[in-house]
């Protein structure tokens, strides 16, 4: 490929400066684009391919589970958002506040929704009057903006684009059951749909969302080693029911008021895509969310009867989505571009393999070539995109399994975090000072409280205090 | 069904107040709440199930012509609204205001997208570089904010849905006939999908888009006989152009001005719908977008056998969205429940039926009822969809064609005005100053300047002038 590559612009090597390489393959995958307005992104035809099959397929699994979608409005009254004081603490300092509508000053600011939790309590008060009306499963598309200070294309903007769910169920344990539900949704879209294994677990106290009793997280592992929260599902008990009068009369007649979940996941996905399966030669796409999955290359195009073939070849494939490069570049620079888009699979078509009734099939994920006869060109497609996805997964969970260590002191704990990027497991009092204190002396933060609990020691690794607890740490996203 | 409709909350009739009508219909169907923000509304899932479908058959017209999708800022900052004066007059009046993010105040306000055409030609002016680079055709869903002072449920709000596409060409000529073809789709859309008839033209000077060279439109005449505008598309030139500097290399390696076009429609579709299909039992979907195109009720479902019949039907027709209402509710209550929801076709099952092999099939449109033997109803349930497609078609269009009529004096036009509420056609100059008369001593406004012109005189109506232009009028939403 060391010819090939010169054609198109080189990006800067993993190894070398990983995030240099990160905006490189957003930029020359041209997925996205800065825009005039600090910290929001253009997001262009090629990455909005990848959301738009995340969406669909994601929320193919939500609707399966019951849920059903709906739009609230994109601003919160001031009013609104205070209801629930954890929340608004949470909240309000990155919000973006709207104070005039057309030429005059509003009465009450409006903030721009970071989340809709407090629209979706003030929709329910008036929409949930009795035990029938529950459960309530709702989920919405749309953008959200915090007011970040620092931002990085996918994985911190000021707007980004998202889906919110929101439950309100007549019992705590329902509501539980949900959040638990949902948050397996999110891991099995990670593994199945992008090829990412993912730690799942329950967040310390700290790290949990604003006005959230619980919040559950998917953690997946960068190849840099660094942690990206993936994915998070949040059980509010009555919380924000007590502060928005959430009541639903029982079955008994009672009055009582409904416990509520939401959970949410983000365009960051597109960025763990990238960091996870990326390398050298640019964006790797597990072929579930692949916008083309295979890419026929014509060549000598100019011959009689080659862009004709290479026609019958994308017919032949019309379950997949296929396309055809026929532009007047190079056949080489083609190669390279394509690899850069990261499309799955490559197929070239030329007179010699015409006549020879055959064509050459290219894996991106490992560069594998093989001649295939036309006859078994479809099957043979269906296989290497299964292949392919299986070796993507393969590949992540090697590197998540090889770059979690344990520590079972300080001075371990420390050695690891400097010279071991990756997962760290460590036990843990469940103290905030010994958390904060990690945070401090280590550098670490608490990723999750796995659901698969070890015994990596009997002690907390600040404190020694006795505890059964053990926590995934890490540097994060 | 007199019975059932003491069981369902009567709406008020169409004849006696339609404004009435309509919110009664958006509310009982459930299509829609208010919401606390003062005109934003809560898009609830049965509203928002037929916008899921509009999307999805809209994009994949567009995707057809060559249409990718992308996303952009929600944020215009002011200095870039600012850009091309005609435009920025049109919209600054009517668009929210940030002025603070966090805790801070910006340093340069940003307003809360009314439409995106500043943002596209500020990336555009980055991203083309050269004629390799043309056409450009991206679309875009999302939101936009226009701070209206009345509000309508779908007709009118201060946020609302929709696409907004935007196009670069490399001349004149495609970007006028990208218009075209999108005015088109659009009026195909309507015709085919949502089965209402439409008028298609251009907009006078007068009504066109801020800083367009030309607007086209697709009108609708709504059962109360008021005009509803339901998708423009807009030719540009090179107006924006010249104000961004988004300039290309042509193949002789000059340096051109390219030409630019964008065209959008809204959830203001659902309202359309409602009030061109709609009746006094409610909502009457087009089966198209119908999320439920085949509500199965069981009669006396309790006795044995009933309920799996009805799934067995269920499966049967598992080729259109069917469901089946199992509630606790008696049959005509469900019966006008599902009326009031609109779904085209309503079967009907009991242990009758069962042991004559056959069931009742109901039609939403015509209330047609007709027994059809099991073994027929797939067959009869496609026909019948095609069929009721066809019939609410026919209806608009014979609603639309008897509501349309000549004007050929001031004093007709005013009496027509006043009495025959429908599209009025007169003759006109083309002078700013008759269309402003007309409006203010007729009551009316110019709908569109028809594709299909008719001589229905040789002068104008208001000033007697000579001319061939033709207009349709009228009153509008």
């Amino acid at each position: 490929m060391s010819n090939n590559k010169k054609l198109v612009e080189a990006i800067t090597s993993m190894e070398e400066d990983f995030a240099q390489w990160y905006t490189d393959v957003v930029l020359k995958a041209e997925l996205i684009d800065y825009s005039s307005v600090k910290g929001c992104m253009v997001i262009k035809p090629a990455g909005y391919a990848i959301w738009e099959l995340i969406q669909r397929q994601l929320d193919d699994m939500f609707k399966e589970t019951g849920v059903e979608n709906v739009y609230m409005p994109l601003f919160i009254p001031e009013s609104l958002l205070q209801k629930e004081k954890d929340h608004v603490e949470g909240f309000a300092p990155e919000v973006a506040w709207v104070t005039h509508g057309g030429l005059e000053p509003l009465q009450e600011r409006l903030c721009v929704r970071p989340t809709s939790e407090t629209l979706f309590c003030d929709f329910y008060a008036n929409e949930i009057q009795s035990y029938r009306d529950l459960p309530k499963l709702y989920n919405q598309w749309c953008s959200v903006v915090r007011w970040e200070k620092t931002t990085r294309p996918f994985l911190r903007s000021r707007e980004f684009l998202w889906q919110e769910g929101h439950t309100a169920h007549a019992t705590a344990r329902e509501a539980e059951e949900r959040t638990i539900q949902m948050l397996n949704v999110y891991a099995d879209f990670y593994e199945q749909v992008l090829a990412i294994p993912v730690i799942k677990g329950r967040k310390t106290d700290k790290e949990k969302f604003a006005g959230a009793e619980a919040t559950y997280t998917i953690e997946a592992l960068m190849h840099d080693g660094k942690a990206l929260q993936s994915g998070t599902s949040h059980n509010f008990g009555d919380g924000f029911a007590r502060a928005f009068g959430i009541q639903y009369t029982d079955k008994e007649n009672k009055l009582q008021y409904v416990h509520q979940t939401s959970w949410g996941m983000t365009t960051r996905m597109i960025g763990a895509i990238i960091m996870v399966h990326g390398d050298d030669n640019g964006l790797v796409l597990p072929p579930n969310v692949a916008p083309v999955q295979v890419m026929i290359i014509p060549i000598q195009q100019k011959k009689e009867g080659v862009l004709e073939k290479a026609e019958e070849l994308k017919k032949m494939l019309a379950d997949f989505r296929v396309k055809i490069d026929d532009s007047d570049k190079s056949p080489g620079y083609k190669f390279s571009e394509q690899e850069m888009r990261g499309f799955p699979i490559r197929v070239e078509i030329g007179p010699k393999d015409m006549a020879a009734g055959q064509c050459v099939v290219v894996r991106r994920d490992n560069g594998e070539k093989k001649v295939v006869p036309l006859t078994q060109l479809k099957e043979t497609i269906q296989k290497t995109l299964e292949d392919i996805h299986r070796n993507l997964f393969d590949k992540a969970r090697k590197h998540l399994e090889g770059h979690t260590y344990t520590a079972t002191t300080m001075e371990e704990f420390k050695e690891l975090a400097e010279e071991k990027p990756g997962f760290i497991k460590a036990m843990w009092c469940g103290d905030r000072e010994c958390e904060d204190a990690i945070k401090e002396k280590i550098g670490v933060t608490s990723r999750c409280i796995p659901f698969k609990q070890e015994h990596v020691g009997g002690t907390c690794i600040h404190c020694h205090k006795e505890t059964d607890t053990m926590v995934y740490w890490g540097k994060a996203y």
